[in-house]
């Protein structure tokens, strides 16, 4: 077996957390200064592991083996959500780099190559999974003539000449070059934390469906209007939200998940009846047919409130992200090489949050290692993990990659 | 009775109304450069009208009678919501002007003194009844220095500064000085345009009770951190919102009212479970003894959803205003013109908005009267009242206001 350096694995990390620290934790939006010096930091610690370093047209920086033959390529991302946590990404591309440098390290796995990269931006802070989706031949020229910052309405392209790489090529997948995709994270929830367990296999990325649904009432005075004449757009609002959360348990699986994660009322003024409600409405679920189903379900009460009124209920899909499945083999590697080196201490369990690993599967095999996350904490700085599952999570990679490699030699 | 003149105050209404005109309303916040220009406007039309005008140091501006003897104060404000109606207000300033110019022309009434004032802020871009209430010496130099626009943060002693008044000295009532005030204003509503009515004596001005209801819970990943491990802040909002909407007309008056204006959830991202939430709640009646229970029950269903969990749910009261009743004799004086000059076209009826008059109370006899909103519309630019109407309300005011002025004579 490979071993990794736990030392230097920890170094790392520690260093790379220097790069737009907050608090405890880093605040490191994509293409920010902090982290175009990280990337590039990221680039010289490929070279000086004898890696072919490069950074590409999109931001993705890439670890090349100089080893001939099948690889296997391991990676996530470095950026961070603002004002968040230290390990968030950084850890699974860390994790990559370890791996590389103890295969090379060990005689009996120096044969196999082990390509590691950055993502850029899984965070989303200009699109979605921006880098890995151009990797695997997705963007399109015109998607990033478009894009912009979501936070200051920096153009994209802008972003990437100050950083340097408008002129750069972006490079994509050859799919034949590889045997598969790994990627390790953090939970990011409290499944493994809580049931004192060490490490996660995941089985698959649950699917996304994200809607906007808008009330139109009638805006008017709130001290004259009287009850019976209002068309509030805002209580029509609360009487859908109450309802969803009244019927969606009766559709709900074992890991389904539902947010309202904003709701505005307009012109949103103490004294006005509001005319307009809109609220952002998300379900995720690993099963298509479960999804496809909380999503009749939310047709049927859009239109039930509608035909009820006094408010006119509008619903819109605004983001469709489908289940996608890890490879069988990868998962078996993974419990196996998890059962070496936490026994009895790891479950098989879905990931709820996106990762670069979704964009990735639908070209290559892949499979992904989950870490606790103490106390479940994520996208905020305060998000930890203690140094021995950091060291278990990576070394129990670093087996399942040898597996996985020796199955293809 | 005095005569006022239909074609000179519809035309001094529609030049008013060119100062900030926007779509068929006025976009005519305070201390805009085009109120600035509307108020000095007012000053030269009260000076034509043989009127004593002046601005003062917070913006009002007064059209003082020449003649001696108790005066009839007529008022109400010029400024305007954002993207507003053209008489909210606008209405009340021009029939004071009108009553005063029909006062001096008709011999009978010509010594009698009708002073006329546009109040500043009216509309609470600054404050709160910021004019009215410095004219009856409530308003401190502290709250001057501490306020600002509420839309662009502009400091009030700044835009004073910027209208050539920060020099000025605020005026401030002599009670004595004055019979009473008389207001006239648009209803706001719809209870007259549906009932056909042209005239509608106010009763008293609603009093106002305005609560902020904070919800604390945890924000987590809308993805990894499942349904029971939640502290969702605007689950708990929701839930709060429909037991109010579901108690609340058990404890209603038939004119009591209640809004929640907006709503905010924090951090307000679609993959983010809110762990903050807010909600803007107020309550208007009538009867302060209602108000109570309102407050009561209020407080009650806050206390039984925190002890419900799992969100910490808090409340606090942001604005109160008590009830204010218009003068017996004012009523009484308001609803003989209207008899006259609309025999059965009018009813008595509170006011659900509030207005100068409920300032102006504190320290005189005060009566209000309405005139229709087409639809009821109201704070919004197609906000619109007939010609007819207009005229037949002017009319309905001079009568009163000879009336009341005749019995103190």
């Amino acid at each position: 077996m490979p071993q990794i350096n736990s030392g230097r694995l920890l170094a790392d990390l520690r260093r790379l957390a220097q790069f737009g620290a907050y608090k405890s934790g880093v605040h490191r939006p994509t293409f920010s200064p902090q982290d175009i010096d990280a990337r590039r930091w990221l680039a010289g610690r490929f070279t000086e592991a004898g890696l072919e370093a490069s950074i590409d047209g999109i931001g993705n920086v890439f670890g090349r083996s100089r080893v001939t033959g099948p690889k296997l390529l391991i990676g996530s991302h470095t950026e961070s959500q603002n004002h968040a946590g230290w390990l968030d990404g950084a850890l699974g591309v860390m994790y990559g780099l370890e791996v590389a440098r103890a295969f090379s390290e060990d005689p009996r796995t120096s044969g196999a190559a082990i390509d590691v990269a950055s993502w850029a931006d899984e965070e989303g802070h200009f699109g979605s999974f921006l880098g890995s989706r151009s990797f695997t031949g997705d963007v399109s020229d015109e998607e990033i003539d478009r894009a912009c910052d979501h936070n200051d309405r920096t153009p994209l392209r802008k972003a990437l000449a100050t950083a340097g790489l408008a002129e750069r090529k972006r490079e994509t997948i050859v799919p034949s070059d590889y045997i598969g995709y790994l990627e390790a994270h953090i939970e990011q929830g409290d499944t493994l934390d809580e049931g004192g367990l060490r490490l996660g296999v995941v089985t698959g990325i649950v699917g996304i469906r994200q809607y906007r649904i808008v009330f139109v009432g009638e805006a008017n005075h709130a001290g004259t209007t009287r009850m019976v004449k209002r068309k509030d757009a805002g209580v029509a609002l609360v009487n859908l939200s109450a309802t969803i959360e009244d019927r969606f348990p009766q559709v709900s699986g074992p890991r389904s998940v539902w947010t309202t994660g904003a709701i505005c009322l307009e012109p949103g003024q103490p004294s006005i009846v509001p005319g307009r409600a809109e609220m952002l409405f998300q379900v995720r679920d690993l099963e298509a047919a479960r999804l496809q189903r909380f999503e009749e379900t939310l047709l049927a009460l859009v239109a039930e409130a509608n035909a009820m009124g006094p408010c006119a209920v509008t619903m819109e899909t605004l983001w469709t992200v489908s289940p996608v499945l890890m490879s069988q083999a990868f998962q078996d590697a993974l419990s196996r090489a998890a059962q070496t080196r936490a026994p009895g201490g790891f479950i098989s369990m879905p990931s709820g949050a996106g990762h670069d690993a979704q964009i990735l599967a639908r070209k290559l095999p892949a499979g992904m290692l989950f870490v606790p996350s103490i106390k479940g904490v994520s996208h905020h700085w305060t998000e930890n993990t203690s140094e021995a599952d950091i060291v278990l999570g990576c070394q129990a990679l670093a087996d399942a990659a040898e597996e996985i490699a020796r199955s293809h030699a």
